[in-house]
């Protein structure tokens, strides 16, 4: 049995302060997330303090789902302040089939080194060049059907791709893992997917990016199954869900996750 | 017995994308009450893709609570492009009297053909042009001194009015409903108000428009006091609601309406 | 044994508008503890209806969590107005020391007359010019450490400063008072130092600064103690403190607070 769990006390151990670049309808959320899984928060995005806060940080996530131009240039300064100082990034390409800004903020995004890309299966298609995007930030595509392009947007990038849905795919280009830990309610929470996004970068710091990036999916999907015990609905659920990554600990981890290779 | 519930079953067949423009204290409660009720939310706002996404959904509600110049931009393109497509738009005048760039947006906006305008009592008496406007969001007028001025306003511009309360009053000038259903620990919540003008886009689309709206507030309202059954104060009746709104039965909904002609 | 109780019954008597201009991720929960509390809270920004917002309202709070350029002008022109009327208003310097920004801010502002300075430790120590600043908006100093610099900073300033933590410290810079209430799990929900904030805002109306500011941090502690007997993590938690915050009678809190002076 892989030692997941050692993933989440090796992040656990040095909380790592992970600035976000998100959308308005995640932020709490996320932040929440963070705070419960054991990392140290942080949201902020104005050009005039942005790369201020990015060499502060130990890891940052960009997610422009409700960016606009001021936006926009406060995601290229962080992005380019996390490059120079080599503190790894994660995009997440929210709903990026929307919109021409979405489709081109995504195109330069990914030539600047994300350390990971995560979407849904919808996502991963059109940053592949495939695929009409979805429905709003929902995915209509399932993840099997995109892991091709996400070997190939890895092997373009350099960045581990995940594909996260049912079950997840993460590859690095050559090697893969399914993760097929989580619970039906997910979906029905807005943000959580954002929020995994957050999850992802803690994970990253100090350690090798496709183990750190499948473990935390694991984590969260783990935490789900177990909120999802005993959650009435969407509404106690989400609640549940921070109970549940809070006491989730690393042994419970490694014995719940569900990891194959891919 | 009016068969309210058929409007939830026909919402929830066609799951709408709705595109809100609104405040940023109401986003994510919004949304999570948009996916409790069965459709599919989206926020966006910027002016640089507003009019693409707007073109992809089924119906948009606008609310401007915490808008700027740049976001006003944003919502008069999104109307144009509706209107311009027959996309249906509810327009939400969130605290209307408290400042000339809310009146003045408002003016404007209801020339501009929203199907329904939800407000609060105050809310409505303002831009029926009578009234001081309500203490910040919450109204200080009954519905029921704000039902002629609905009927005058849905007079006025085509539109159905909503007036929200204790008792909601629904009109379009010439017929008009009023729903008894909630419970008193909704305004105890921020931002239910401003999540109801989700639902009831949600359930515009291919229904018809005061039918549609009635039974969007008799839902809400259903929803309400099944939370409120077991709820201990305003935090726990905020997730309750949301587990209710996404447990609600059509068959429940029809039973438990309390709408009459008024 | 003092009356801290009589302050929370003052506050709800009048059910003050609070006008609170703070970051995207405290929002929703600061609207939520307000409506609890039983407060009337009001979340606006913009330049351009902000002057006329902040002369409808009973108190202001600032906190530039999230601010940009735009907002800054917001926050400038809602303090000029409330200094102009009268209107008491708090500043949170929240996560000062990350920034130039900030701190050229937060040093503009605390010559504007704030009636109270609410932040942690490490952002009491960087106001007055000591500390590094903390790791993102969570404090790495201590209490007592700040309580020097807590006192210089309110003789300079005529504010009263309230530097919170596992035990709080309030000082007007003669007389100081020490709240010993609270639970572990507020650190873990975000937002709720910066809620506190807006609480702060809303016992000040009407009310002596230092005695108002002791009791609104002694409720909220009051109230975190209670939501701590029962909830299982961070997620329930932060329910739980919200029925606990409306439960919470002006009795209970003077026989709960552990108030000494200091």
């Amino acid at each position: 049995m892989a030692d997941w769990g050692s993933h989440l006390s090796t992040m656990r151990s040095t909380a790592p302060l992970v600035l976000n670049i998100t959308n308005f309808v995640a932020m709490n959320v996320m932040a929440n997330v963070l705070l419960a899984t054991g990392a140290s928060p942080a949201m902020a995005h104005a050009e005039e303090e942005i790369a201020e806060i990015t060499a502060l940080s130990d890891a940052l996530t960009i997610n422009f789902g409700t960016a606009d131009a001021g936006w926009m240039r406060g995601i290229f300064r962080a992005v380019e302040t996390a490059r120079g100082q080599g503190i790894p990034w994660v995009l997440d390409p929210v709903a990026v089939g929307v919109s021409t800004l979405r489709k081109q903020t995504a195109a330069r995004l990914i030539e600047m080194g994300p350390a990971v890309i995560r979407g849904n299966a919808s996502e991963i298609l059109v940053l592949a060049g495939q695929g009409a995007g979805g429905k709003g930030v929902d995915a209509t595509d399932g993840v099997t059907e995109a892991a091709a392009a996400a070997r190939a947007l890895a092997s373009r990038t350099g960045a581990v791709v995940a594909v996260t849905g049912a079950v997840d795919y993460v590859t690095d280009g050559c090697r893969a893992f399914s993760v097929a830990n989580g619970h039906p309610l997910m979906p029905r929470v807005t943000a959580l997917g954002c929020s995994l996004t957050g999850v992802v970068g803690a994970f990253l710091v100090g350690q090798p990016t496709l183990e750190a990036a499948t473990a935390a999916l694991a984590c969260y999907g783990v935490a789900g199954e177990r909120a999802g015990k005993c959650a009435s609905g969407p509404g106690s659920f989400a609640v549940d869900f921070l109970d549940a990554l809070a006491a989730l600990t690393p042994d419970e981890l490694s014995q719940m996750a569900r990891v194959t290779p891919a």
